[in-house]
């Protein structure tokens, strides 16, 4: 009954987005992770290696669905008939940006909640940008992204 | 299944609180609206007389349940089987607090979530001292409060 | 006497500016909005097609002038015997924008001064960027933007 | 006509404060500075004083009336046919909270307008609290208050 | 040579203060924690019990030396021939109270600088008031307070 | 032996940047600019150009070394045997990026320190985009930058 839908460019998956996923996993029957593929930026991975590194690194879960889309998240939630958006909240940054999009969102679909799962300590500062740009250099991963996305983004890179 | 609970020190309650409660009930199984009775500060209503206003004013919503507690919240949470805690969430200085004690019963107890619903626009910079404020010099209460807390809280600051 | 201007890109005006433009207009003797034409990012409408939508929009108010300008704001507001530039503020991260620009103008001209407007509640999180994702997906602009606006914004976007 | 009124508790007024009252009696045709005196806190000084000690570092600005005032914001407003409150606005904490207060009055009132005035740099992080802090151990405060205020601060907290 | 003081009320220290003060260690050659006893509001613990709190925590580095101060934190840097003074940043709000604190500071004694050393992400959130409030209620102090305070708190507080 | 290492892109220097060079190098030992020259964004002076700027605007400081690298902060602090970083900090979004790169690095190096160093009340608004936004309409950049610079600038956007 309570679905929920989890969006974001994913580009990619970090540690930070898994633990979301998992503690979501524990609080809602249903989560649906939506990989945004129209997003205007240039992404490093398509939106099917985006979902795929995802689909691995939560197999565990039974009812995480991973899946992408396009197009306005509300139109893509009223197809899913999911009511509930979550969105992983870090600093305050974020805050404000994802207040906007909330309630940009329940503007446009009166039915549509936002709630928002605080990220853990440890993940309090991870993001896609700077796993790409620890990535371009080379840098140490671990801990940073699931141990299956490291060699991966390490040859993306072209260091191997 | 899904039983959240809502703490705070609603002096009195608000219709900024009154719309999470709403929305929150739709969300999941079981809201418990839990009065916080041991703050430190001396309150204008009495723990009993809080919990009835919110009582009142949320009475067509059977799924919501208000109570009172003291001590911490991971203590209560646990002795009501809730893992889930929410909050309302309005400005950045709002953000930063229930962070803080997110993360500080996130410590106290592994198991207990707290999940932030993004107050409506309208109740964005509303507050309990914001009403009492304006109470204390007979201001226009109306859309502040219920409208049956307007002449309770006229009556307390000696208006009738 | 007191003239005060309004800059911004305006790429398209929202219901947000078009409130700042009608509350100062009843502020100030005249309002000067100052649709900036040499912005870097290629903008989505003509400086033309910014100054006509806002005019079409505005037309009900005698004492608000649209009008295009590049280069730098103290030059076009001297030009103008204008000294005050006003300015919406909506979120926390406009704020620190906003002073940094308020700062830089006056140390170029010192007798120029930035007062700031607050957006109403509700448009504290409409931005043009908003508007335009949501026109790119052809979601509901309804209340956004001035309603002769939808079919324009529809139109360059190619839904009809 | 566009007459102003600028509240505050200026216990007691600081060079930034003064600041602001000089600026806007050049953007405004009257200021009114509106001394609160039913300020929950005890103040350092009283009303009187407090108005005195604006009175004399404004003197030389003919259009600035200093008063006191207690009760609601609105209904001073209303009482003196203004319509437009400032506020200097310094940090982001100020910003929320002068927020909330504009939203407030502009609920309690629909006329009544808030408009905000940048702190200049050098005053950017000055308060009455600090002063008093810094004069309760007989710090130097030059730069921080009139001139006329650094003995009577001196002397309230007994060094003379 | 360069010599840093660490000011703060420590009332209690937390694990959050203890690695400041041990990274600071390693960075400067003195490490001066000056604990301040002039604070307005009523501390749990006398100076002289905070001051053997940290002594007891830090008692491995040498090169830090604790302290208790009454004043102005200028004159007490002058006395001890130290120019630098170090802070701890966690969340935005620290920042602006610091921020404050640092340009007051420095306009009082041109030569007087402050840095911020950033909290480590797992005391990002963790606060003496924090400590304080969970030890009232009995709750798990575990990792947030040197072993050794743990049972001191808790017989402050009336629990064994 | 306390030598730390100032990274940016000083794209060019400001002399908000200088001010933090200078009062770093009454601070420690040895104050290694690190000018970057492989950030994505095209710069509008060579990485040659921005060291070249900066060696002239502090020889008089015979601390400073200043020189280019490129690949990740955290390798460029290993090769010159430092472990402490140092950042200038502005406004609040400053903050909240700078925490992020901060702990980054921190998690690549455990023995890698960030320290923060406030800017002065004068500079708390300066960037280098700004800089760049004045000369480009060929406003006055007096004070902004180092005299030397004013021309140079004037000349790379055209106007001599």
């Amino acid at each position: 009954m309570s679905t929920v839908i989890y969006p974001g460019s994913f580009d990619p998956c970090t540690n930070g987005h898994l633990d979301i996923i998992r503690r979501a996993s524990k609080i809602f029957e249903k989560v649906i992770v939506a990989v945004l593929c129209n997003s205007s930026k240039a992404p490093l991975f398509s939106a099917e290696e985006r979902v795929q590194f995802i689909k691995d690194a939560a197999k565990d879960l039974p009812n995480v669905e991973i899946t992408s889309f396009s197009g306005l998240l509300v139109d893509f939630a009223k197809k899913n008939n999911a009511k509930i958006v979550i969105k992983g909240l870090r600093a305050v940054s974020d805050f404000e940006y994802e207040f906007q999009m909330a309630l940009t969102n329940h503007n446009l679909c009166r039915e549509c909640e936002t709630i928002f799962i605080p990220a853990s300590a440890e993940y309090m500062f991870l993001s896609s940008s700077i796993v790409k740009e620890i990535a371009s250099y080379d840098g140490d991963l671990t801990g940073l992204v699931p141990p299956d996305l490291v060699p991966v983004l390490r040859h993306r890179f072209g260091f191997c």
